[in-house]
């Protein structure tokens, strides 16, 4: 995937009709996920699950925007709404899986990134699926992006000894020194990331593993599991650009440690959102969580802070800011 | 894994000790698990979690036999003992990890197989783990095999839709009208094993997966899953010779379909035996289950059941019989 897999075009921007409202997008968030929908249609790993972009089309993401002009009771001009949208500036929405955020409860960026849909199940994951408990040892891969350190902060709160996998060694005293965990290992330094991940984890090996990455961190992670481990699989980051170093090669080990590996979506947790965001919306106004953004300015930027996420540039959440809110009479 | 890899020696058969007795073996079970023993020591895949055989030693299997002396209390001679034991027709014990077992609730060999530790995990697996429920539609490998064999019937007496993988027509007769599943597919003769799957489950997906084979089936498995299905990983036939077709390659559609991968071992029901051996008693009984058995006949037949095992000669429990009870006066 390279800029030249990309093309910014300018057209004009309707008037709502009736039922239908005009967003102005204020942020884009930058998420990794969305590589999975930009295959050829032919590609085995994005069959029958994952809706593919068309050539031509803009790329989706989701972003927050301001509804500057509307023609829809519910969603009156002036408030904020988030929801999966397009590489874009303007939009006309008729509402349909779009909601509005509360500008009160947290910045509106927030909600692309720890206040957000893809943020919760790190949340959700962990404590209802995970079961995470007191004195557990939980490990994060892309420990310092957005999903990431958030899944490390509940894990923390949680009573757990948390250790990060992370790309640099700026990403390790992040996530040591500011954030509190355990301990952080630099995976591109690492000779042997097992004997790492062991040390790191005082020898006792790890309960549950919160995965966005697959490939050959979850595999040293898979040797280091205690029996009945638990590992959250969320992303396959190293995978979605068509590195064959997705799957783990040691799966007879699942068998006989006797592994549980669950598949979580931010799907699955939308409803349950509401419940996320009093909850994360406390702890961070009691500082109990710290949150990072790697910002990009203007639409023209949303390609390198892209290619940018696939290089690890980001240290959490990577975001375009594509405007600032107007002022509504 | 050849012949040759063997080796049949005589030796002398000592007396016990106090708190000792002498089994007679009548019955070896041959099982595909024991294969992950005997590998070079620096094989990845057995590292950390499976001891290995070293060289010269008998090959473990679980057997029943006849204790014919005894200098233990709570070993009597003329009682039926199972274990985890060696590929000889005596030995030796001072009782550790031995069990009697109770000839009158089954013939003895039975506890080998239908009634034995090893297929105790299809049973708590899919009803305890998969909790598969009316309706749902199962898929097993190694259908016909022993364990398979157990689980189709399972998950039938549960009211699942039930579809067996296994690799001749000899088997998908037996499967289908002997034991009643819904519906078998001779993977061999399968151009397409999804599109194979997909009709045999009427279009409907797969709610759950009770595996013993791992690699290309477990693939085409996944492919065909609902989402949220549940996939038993008890068994890795097709990868323990060395095979590299034991990964399966689509993990993605593990997280894209959030399914729920859980590893399972004997190891973990052991202590619920006496209530699997009740219910499973009592449906044999009551003539709900059928089962099956091949016999070779003689020590000297292990091997070429062993090997044959893994060319799918069996129909149910691969078995070698050993001798005769002894009549104890």
């Amino acid at each position: 995937m390279t800029e030249d897999n990309f093309e910014l075009a300018v057209v004009q921007v309707p008037s709502p009709a009736q039922g239908e409202f005009l967003v102005k997008n204020l942020w884009l968030s930058i998420e990794a996920g969305i590589r999975t929908m930009m295959h050829e249609p032919d590609v085995e790993a994005s069959k029958s699950t994952i809706p593919l972009l068309q050539k031509g089309e803009p790329v989706h993401s989701f972003t927050v925007g301001q509804i500057i002009q509307s023609r829809h009771p519910r969603f009156p001009k002036g408030s904020y709404v988030t929801g999966l949208c397009n590489w874009q500036e303007y939009f006309i929405s008729d509402g349909a899986r779009m909601q509005i955020v509360d500008a009160d409860l947290a910045p509106v960026r927030y909600y692309l990134g720890i206040m957000g849909a893809m943020a919760a199940p790190a949340y959700f994951g962990l404590l209802d699926v995970g079961k995470i408990t007191d004195g557990e040892t939980v490990v994060v891969s892309a420990a310092a992006g957005s999903i990431g350190s958030v899944a490390c902060q509940v894990a923390k709160l949680t009573g757990c000894r948390v250790v990060g996998i992370t790309g640099s060694d700026e990403k390790v005293d992040w996530l040591v020194n500011e954030l509190g965990i355990d301990a952080a290992v630099n995976y591109k330094k690492a000779d042997n990331l097992q004997d790492c991940l062991k040390s790191a984890c005082s020898g006792g090996g790890i309960d549950v593993f919160f995965d966005s990455v697959a490939g050959k961190s979850l595999e040293a992670v898979i040797d280091v599991m205690k029996v009945h481990g638990r590992i959250l699989a969320y992303g396959a980051l190293h995978g979605y650009d068509g590195g064959d170093s997705v799957w783990p090669t040691n799966y007879l080990k699942i068998i006989y440690k006797r592994l549980c590996v669950k598949g979580l979506s931010s799907l699955d947790y939308l409803n349950r959102l509401p419940e996320y965001h009093a909850q994360m919306s406390r702890w961070i106004s009691e500082g109990k969580v710290r949150w990072r953004e790697t910002v990009y300015e203007g639409i023209e930027n949303a390609v390198p802070a892209w290619i940018g996420l696939f290089q690890g540039k980001n240290i959490g959440k990577m975001l375009v800011k594509l405007g600032d809110p107007e002022q509504i009479p």
